[in-house]
């Protein structure tokens, strides 16, 4: 059976404290939500900020292949007809072709926080699905703390479910707002309410609150919902949402449903890592089926029984979710896929087959020390040249030298820093010392370089730093902790993504800046 | 209904990776479980190593009110009589007045895994807890892989409970050892299992590689088990075993039963965060009920609905577990809710309700260029205590500088960056220099600016900077960007957030690192 999965990593999952998405960011998880095969994705509240109008135009542009983007926004305000109602009007020339509202349906919210009849909430909801359906679009009806509703008062939250279903709405997703439900307690009202509106699509969507947001799925499916919403990795609001990619496993694995199929599926644990990449937040080791230790199997007695009995340790393959049960996880973890991803860069491994083993135990240690490929293609395909010879550097370091002063003016406030970097550098047996400023030491750096060697290579000025992100890793350990910088470089037509790792940021940050106009010098030089 | 409570923190938790907890972190944790009123603490495995030889000693000497103390092994040796098993020799040795033993129930380990027959493995079973229940000790036989077991071979795993069961063991705890179920076939299961042994006490033991491991507690309970097997934080191997703290919520809170009482519920939030500090693991900020964001609430519009209509909001009371509702400052939608936010930090804004709005200006403005003060109370407290005029900085800076030198010497990889800052600072009417180097910039400014002022100011040596998160804010612009810094520093009794943020990354850190030495002081002051 077919479950439908719908992702509102972009919308409620940037509700995550810390959580900050660019628009690029935004682009890139729907190219990698769409090629898992995810049915939906929710990108955002058209209505209510620039970046996600931006959004909404610029997705219009990507060659999806399987995903439709869901705008999200509320039932028209009381007391205003759905035609007049500016927020819809914002979804509808959002140009999604789903639509996804969100209505009340605890009868003391209607009165308390919204604070009109429950009569005028149905209308609202009616209204506003038969206006949005009529103007051609998939509509889906969030039904706002729906179990806390029915709990208070069946018959209005059902009455509210039967608006939306009467007026048209495709699904009518059953929302666990509060997250504080059990799993037998969503059962129930999920089977009492299909039961209700019988050839009516109901879906899901929980919150972690009681840390039972995917076993609250997979009860509301068991019950007769057919669409699950959740958040990559969970995350999300408070304690987060069901985590989609989780959900998605146990689906398929284990109660015998299909949501991506079982070719994507090998792609959760990459598009775990992406994601939370993406958003800057780690994804904890123990995350189940995509962290690095969810199949990680300590040393001694285990090791050898394993070896006796395989199923007795593993509850399902990891590889049938892209992960692997050693402690390292990475899409480079096979030799099959190594060679699949070095495909997709350009360099045919099948004529270096001798080499494959050596590039997999390098990239292995060097993700051990802090390095990670998931969303650096071009320091990927240095190291790749380099293990197979055939890099030649255009430039080599001699030394740099940073300097940032700051002074202390007047008051608490008044400062003014200002950083220095000079590098000393080679390209061929000429030598050359430049000294560029910057605001911060990493765009003084940046800058030094590029003036080293634009006359060598007057290409770099077509380059430009797009995008700069910085990890610290293992944060217990404070200013010591390793630094892992990931900087993306664009030259108008393309961009490449490099990393750098150090105990010092600004080395860090000088190894992926290196990366970076090495691997656009090599590309250009094509 | 009472549910019994059994930790395994630090047996099963302990085998989580990075976690190695020294005798006094063990003694000190079973001292706060006991508090919180956990019924059966396990303390590890006597046989296996001298550490737990010693807690066992040491244990007994601890005046605990409730809780007992379990010790862990495995049935006896095949082919061994229990009288003579080395093992359970050391398990009655330990002095513990509870022994927990392992025993296989799944037929294919028993040959295959243990490769012994079906029926040797019964009489193991039974002459060990025969054995144990001899030499007056309270017994729990935990039946491994019992529901991959009871898949397999429903009549064999009974075999196995009821061999205990007639032994006398006084509690058959259940274990999903591989972590794969799910709630409706672990409430399955276990309800068979109790119509098959009428009166036999039941418990459960869940992994949560299905990411129901909380869930699938639930429905043990729900089908008959009274006893719960878990660990704080679900700390464990792979991605961890039952969070005993949540399941312990949710059995209070939202299943009528009483595991540890009310009162005793207030504990949570405090043991989860000593547990995750003791064993030097954070405590993620999205955990269930007992994390820092579990309970904080966002958004413009929410702030006031919420004051409106609370259980809207709230799945639970934060205070019915010690935990916090937390506003998220960036998102104050008005005076009352920064009015609620300062009380939380010990400011007292209705006596200086002139400036309110000032403040609201200032923090506004703030955020528009990159502060962020949700998890930066710190940084707010000092913020607020500036407009109200009662902010005496404890030093002055005159000015830094801060110098990174990278000599490249042979090959790509042989690098060595050193850094090194100086800092000029006034403390009253004294100047004093002072240089530090370190790994990296940050590092040799914190360095620089603790050994500057610790002679006067000695607490700070007590100060720790146990965390770094750096964030670029408008990616987009490449190096050039805000850079937004937050540390997070502790005094051993608790920790606070500071931010700083600029076009400077060390700029950003260092003013992250004055407010958290300045609030450090402030606070320690009062």
């Amino acid at each position: 059976m077919k479950i439908l999965t719908y992702d509102s990593t972009l919308r409620d999952g940037e509700q995550c404290e810390g959580i900050t998405l660019s628009l690029e960011d935004k682009l890139r998880i729907v190219e990698r939500l769409d090629a898992l095969g995810v049915d939906f994705i929710e990108g955002g509240f058209p209505a209510s900020n620039p970046k996600d109008i931006a959004f909404f135009q610029r997705v219009q542009t990507l060659p999806l292949r399987h995903a439709r983007i869901a705008a999200f926004g509320s039932t028209c305000k009381k007391g205003v007809a759905a035609e007049e109602d500016q927020g819809l009007a914002d979804l509808v020339a959002s140009g999604a072709p789903v639509v996804t509202i969100v209505g009340k349906t605890w009868d003391a919210q209607v009165t308390r926080a919204l604070q009109t009849t429950l009569e005028e909430n149905l209308r609202m909801i009616r209204d506003s699905v038969a206006f949005l359906k009529h103007c051609g679009l998939q509509v889906v009806f969030d039904a706002e703390h729906y179990f806390d509703g029915y709990a208070a008062n069946a018959a209005y939250a059902l009455a509210c479910v039967r608006a939306a279903s009467e007026a048209g709405a495709d699904s009518v997703d059953l929302c666990e707002t509060n997250g504080g439900a059990l799993p037998f307690q969503v059962e129930e009202v999920v089977r009492a309410t299909a039961a209700a509106v019988p050839g009516q699509q109901l879906g899901i969507h929980c919150h972690n609150d009681s840390g039972c947001a995917v076993a609250n799925a997979l009860a509301a499916v068991r019950a007769g919902a057919v669409q699950v919403q959740g958040t990559v990795n969970g995350f999300g609001e408070r304690v987060g949402n069901t985590d989609l990619l989780t959900v998605i496993a146990d689906l398929e694995l284990k109660m015998g449903m299909t949501c991506v199929g079982k070719d994507n599926l090998r792609q959760l644990t990459s598009v775990a890592q992406f994601v939370a990449e993406s958003c800057n937040m780690a994804l904890p080791s123990h995350h189940p089926y995509t962290g690095a230790s969810a199949f990680a199997h300590k040393g001694g007695l285990h090791a050898s029984a394993i070896a006796r009995f395989p199923e007795a340790y593993e509850h399902a393959s990891p590889e049938s979710v892209g992960n692997n049960a050693r402690m390292l996880v990475s899409e480079l973890a096979g030799k099959a896929s190594l060679m699949a991803k070095a495909r997709g860069l350009g360099i045919d491994l099948t004529l270096h087959l001798d080499k494959v083993q050596d590039i997999l135990d390098d990239i292995k240690q060097r993700e051990a020390s802090g390095y990670s490929y998931e969303v650096a293609d071009g320091s990927l395909a240095l190291l790749l040249q380099r293990h197979l010879g055939a890099y030649r550097p255009h430039f080599t370091l001699e030394s740099f030298r940073v300097i940032v002063d700051d002074h202390e003016d007047t008051g608490a406030l008044a400062k003014d820093a200002m950083s220095e970097a000079t590098i000393k550098i080679h390209v061929g047996d000429q030598r050359f010392v430049a000294t560029g400023e910057g605001a911060g030491p990493v765009g003084a750096l940046d800058n030094a370089l590029r003036m080293a060697i634009v006359a060598f290579y007057p290409q770099v000025a077509d380059m430009e730093l797009v995008d700069y992100k910085v990890r610290i890793l293992d944060e217990n350990v404070g200013t010591d902790a390793i630094t892992r910088v990931v900087v993306t470089t664009s030259d108008g037509s393309g961009s490449w993504g490099t990393v750098g790792v150090s105990e010092n940021i600004i080395e860090a940050s000088w190894n992926a800046i290196v990366d970076s106009i090495e691997y656009g010098l090599m590309k250009m030089g094509e």
